[in-house]
């Protein structure tokens, strides 16, 4: 059996955009989750069956790549399917495409079940993967690490966990993490570059209230590259770095 | 001549509710004016054509009342008309309906033409109005002022401008200084009340980088009653007030 795929279609609307009208990657990491939120209401093994369950999916690692942002007002084709499962995770794969069927972006994400009483990832349920077609492969599927940030070199500043920060699971919503992460570097940076790559990993949830420091270090040759880490006292929560140009 | 009515659809997605699964007052918004600039740009009227004249609409005021906030997965209708208009201001009424047509919320909101390089209100071009059929009225709309705060009473914090708080318009969008005052109430609150009504007024725009002063005083008798400030220094850039159950 092969992956189902599953496709949406998504016109990007202007607060969605940042201010140079590209589609921002908080965003769009918003909306491939809602997708791959579809594909399984669709399946019907939607959120509702999930916390029925006492589970919630989460997401422990990103990896994109970006021909090209969408911007304001432009209609994308969203494309997902699973691609193989382990004993504790999901691997999936996002192609977003404009309306000529360009590639714009892609996204590979690495998702885990999360016990949301004891907060800790459990073993995957078979009859929670297998309806998506994918293989159960034994072997962990490569995603690149974070390059290591530079501490020295590192600017810091500190961020409070919002109410609006918190999401369904309770804690910070993945797509926070990266607003901070890439608030630090700037206005001036951000509206002059536009991001190339990526790969964001995630190590422990962040609750209401949390004080976060988080720190980035930016070096430019052939573009700019650029490491994150966010952190509390002596706890790692994620780390991240993108190519940029 | 009647004013138009325009109507569109959309289905509350996860991530723009809080961890109630409500949506939230600030996505609300987002929403409602991206329904707004629909009607306009089906007139013609859209964001390029006001851009090419150098101008952006602003909201200024708003007042609402919900019935009961849409939750994740809803499909909700959103229909909205001018109300009238006189020299600097327009008036807008929203009406959010639910999937058997029964009342959610009603919003009213008061629209200016902020000059994009001045960065100051213009008299209202008739070209820019007349197409939505509303009447020309020489009067004020009254719109109930907020409640004014108790500075004695009121917990503060500082919210420091980020860069995806920031907008098309280049100042900080309108839904983000509702997520600041929301906010300082605490997530206990946020979680245990429900939105009655509210009216924000806002006085002066925000932009990149400013430190914000967010003031909150609540009374709790019959429901809840909280009242906001925003200020930088001795300049207030926003007050509100919200009614809760």
């Amino acid at each position: 059996m092969n992956a189902l795929e599953y496709t949406s279609t998504h016109q990007v609307l202007y607060y969605e955009c940042e201010k140079t009208k590209r589609l921002t990657l908080p965003m769009l990491l918003n909306i491939l989750i809602q997708v791959s939120g579809e594909q399984s209401a669709h399946l019907g093994l939607g959120d509702d069956k999930m916390e029925e369950m006492g589970y919630a999916w989460i997401v422990l690692q990103h990896t994109f790549e970006v021909t090209r942002m969408p911007q304001t007002n432009e209609t994308i084709q969203i494309m997902t399917k699973a691609r193989q499962y382990n004993k504790f995770f999901c691997y999936r794969d996002f192609f977003v495409r404009g309306e000529q069927g360009e590639n714009l972006v892609t996204f590979t994400m690495v998702f885990a079940i999360l016990d949301r009483n004891q907060r800790k990832m459990v073993r995957i349920p078979k009859e929670l993967v297998e309806p998506y077609g994918a293989p159960f492969e034994k072997g962990l599927v490569r995603i690149p690490k974070p390059t290591v940030l530079d501490e020295k070199d590192a600017a810091s500043a500190l961020y409070r966990v919002r109410y609006f920060d918190i999401d369904g699971n309770d804690h910070v919503n993945n797509s926070k993490y990266i607003e901070w992460m890439l608030d630090m570097l700037g206005a001036e940076f951000l509206a002059s570059h536009e991001l190339k790559s990526g790969t964001i990993k995630f190590e422990k949830e962040l609750v209401y209230g949390q004080m976060v420091n988080c720190l980035a270090s930016l070096s430019e040759k052939d573009g700019a590259q650029s490491s994150h880490r966010i952190q509390t006292d002596n706890q790692i929560h994620c780390t991240a770095s993108f190519e940029w140009h």
